[in-house]
């Protein structure tokens, strides 16, 4: 962490807050609130963790309207409306840089002659160019990492360590690619002929928009033919599987270990949550939501959330969660019955 | 895509198809039933999709017998015995050639100098093979893979870039193996000790059937003792994990992010859906099929369809499924012998 | 295998066990149960599976004490305290040595100038270990490795093939690391703000302790600020995911495919099975047993078993799935009520 001496005035203004407390006071770094000492800014964000306020040691807290006015002993707090985005703001300012792409291409790399480099590029150690690769201006070809032919990787995008693109495929502008990605491997397709299982030949490409993050580990297939679209500021977390001709709207959200089948589709800011799982050619609208290791198996409409396996609305599946305690107490009504009976058939 | 030009006739000649229609319409190319225009072939495999015979604007469509006598308005129909089969073959025909390996070894590849190469093998650039390693004729080792110690690869076989194969493992003939994969990293084994946790060694190796498909970012760990076994046209998906001394029966189909714990066997053919979960030191017979996200924890006949967690037969799992339904059934007819008791009593 | 000739009596000093038959009985090998010929060492660790002690071709067999006096034909059995302890302690000596590391950078690798390489470390082939990297002592870094800037291997640890440690990340002395795991990847972090999702910048590291094991595949993202922390003598399987900020307690064992969600603390020897997932933002008390495939949401004290999605306890899980059943039984006995109030209203 870098050291920098900061005012609660000087931070207030950076986010736009409102200041409770001493305005002179200064913090030299940042923390969580169960780590912080009293040089320390750190946040709360949820009126639930109130009492968070006076237990840490943080000097400057930086605060959601509801704890505008909590009680804070000495500390001084500074009221935001978002309390996440002013937090990442400032935990940026305070962050040791990341270590630099040096534009330049390494001794060790192979590339193709017929690869076509932009400007600024970056390419690491030992990586690998091949035959009629696009690398646009600024981008970051890391150490170890594999473009294949005629693969495409947009301006600026950077591609982490052992990163494997395959033939034809294209990576779209400010990606952030994490290590071990594939991007383009055949895609999982066999038909029963009468000599066996016979591949389905996977002809298509991998299209990848722009501003796309993708986590570690996580395999996109490429399409049986045609494409696997992964559309402007989707972010996906670490290995997920995502399949051929698999379509994923703007801006969704796919949490680690969750997967999505051959030729689904989903719409704009969908989020699946961790380890859930998406059935085949069937299709998700926009916005919907499902939950932690759901498993959807019909189209949803948008705007639904969805949980279990198979996913079903919130309230069936509390309803069913619930069944135990429901069914004992129809067990003590029945045994009141029966005692009822046998009143009256004395 | 290739631009060629084919006549329904034609067309119905390579997949023995019969025409319903026009056998001299030309097609130019081929695509998916919703993105097809008219100088395409496309297919529709099942009858639940009989409408998009009308509102799809293909040119020449691929049915099966059930839709041998569908409404078609001006289309040319092929009927085919196996429609699925049947457009693979053309796909092939019309996609653009994948990147050809160029047999040869890349000078930037390090290669020990006992390890034995065979004819025609294509080792790509950075890509490391080590001592006593053997890569028989027409195989690919693609670039950045790593083939361990005394490895073997078969003929034919094609390691894709970023693949790591251990010391000793065995990968049969003609198998594909996607970026990514790991073969023969050390099973998982540890037993308390006095001193806390003691690491089993993991002595076997892994060994790897001919016509095997393997798909991005799986893990085949190496065997305790004696083997982990692949046996042959074993497809595998992206992201499954096979633990140590499990079995795979021939033609077997592992879908995305399944696992199989350690000692697990498995018979020929067995089918596991997306995320679906075997037990470690159970036998699943020959064709069973379970359901994806299913958990198998006791050992199955042949032939069994297993859904759940724990897995169950379907009869059962629907059964369970339609508790809630059936429980406020139960409540109605309840509140009913309620009625009827008050009514007795008074 | 090694051919190694050894009898009754010596395998019996080596693990302090008790002889029941000829202590002249000479094996030259070591196999499963199932496996074993008449020249081989097995074991049987299990009373249930005493059947196998006849059933087996094993010349020389480990058993529990519970089988002290089982009847064994001619076998010679040797009673041990602790089956699994003593047969690894022997599997290791007959196994084949796996290679050796040899001491040395190979001319291949890519090392920053300014990277510190202590004594008797082996870099392989085409490694790459980058600016301000420290390597210590008898450590192994295998072909195709990334060490990123200024990150730490410790003392006598071994990096398999293709494993990606990210800038800054430190991994304690001893560890294992398999095949293409990832240290150090950005943590999932967005805030959604007014011109979309924003990304948080992930600006601490990962740290992992002494005699860590982490299997292929798997993926240990760097915190969002401060340390992702893995203590000493955790044991990690393939494809596991461990998101930012989440602290994982000594001697803990994660099993394939489970996950852990960001900021979650697991305390020591916990254990996750196969594919089980742990919710963000919460604590797993010391020594809990979460079941595979299960999700755990809330925190959860120590010693705890937990098993189902939402996970509760053992006896609450068992109690929903016997729910078909039990009610089978109601409706059967409300037919009973049903009859009996007819009777009476006649």
């Amino acid at each position: 962490m870098k050291q920098i001496s900061m005012t609660a005035e000087k931070i207030a203004e950076l986010v736009k807050g409102t200041i409770s407390g001493d305005p002179q006071r200064v913090i030299t770094g940042i923390s969580g609130i169960k780590d912080a000492a009293k040089e320390h800014l750190s946040f709360v964000g949820n009126k639930k963790y109130e009492e968070q306020l006076t237990t840490t040691a943080a000097g400057i807290i930086l605060v959601c309207k509801d704890l505008a006015n909590a009680p804070a002993s000495d500390r001084t707090l500074i009221v935001c409306d978002n309390v996440d985005l002013a937090f990442a703001k400032l935990s940026a300012l305070f962050a040791e840089e990341p270590p630099a792409f040096v534009p330049g291409i390494h001794p060790s790399a192979v590339i193709a002659d017929d690869a076509v480099i932009g400007e600024n590029v970056c390419i690491g150690a030992n990586a690998v160019v091949e035959s009629g690769a696009v690398i646009a201006d600024n981008a970051v070809i890391s150490a170890l990492c594999y473009v294949g032919h005629e693969a495409k990787i947009g301006n600026g995008t950077i591609l982490y360590p052992n990163v494997t693109v395959m033939y034809r495929c294209e990576v779209g502008a400010k990606c952030i690619i994490h290590p071990g990605v594939v991007i383009g491997a055949d895609g999982f397709g066999f038909i029963p002929g009468p000599q066996g299982l016979v591949k389905v030949p996977q002809t298509g490409i991998v299209v990848i928009g722009n501003d796309v993050e993708i986590g570690a580990n996580t395999t996109i297939d490429r399409a049986r033919f045609g494409k696997t679209v992964i559309k402007d500021n989707v972010k996906i977390d670490d290995q997920v599987m995502i399949a051929h001709n698999v379509a994923i709207g703007e801006s969704s959200i796919l949490v680690a270990q969750s997967g999505i089948a051959g030729s689904a589709e989903l719409g704009r800011g969908v989020i699946l949550a961790g380890k859930a799982g998406i059935n085949g050619h069937i299709t998700i609208g926009d916005g919907c939501q499902i939950a932690g290791t759901s498993s959807v198996v019909k189209s949803l409409p948008p705007g639904q959330i969805a949980i279990g396996t198979p996913a079903e609305t919130q309230r069936v599946f509390l309803g069913r969660l619930a069944l135990p305690k429901k069914f004992q107490k129809l067990e003590a009504k029945i045994k009141e019955l029966e005692a009822k009976i046998k009143e009256l058939a004395n």
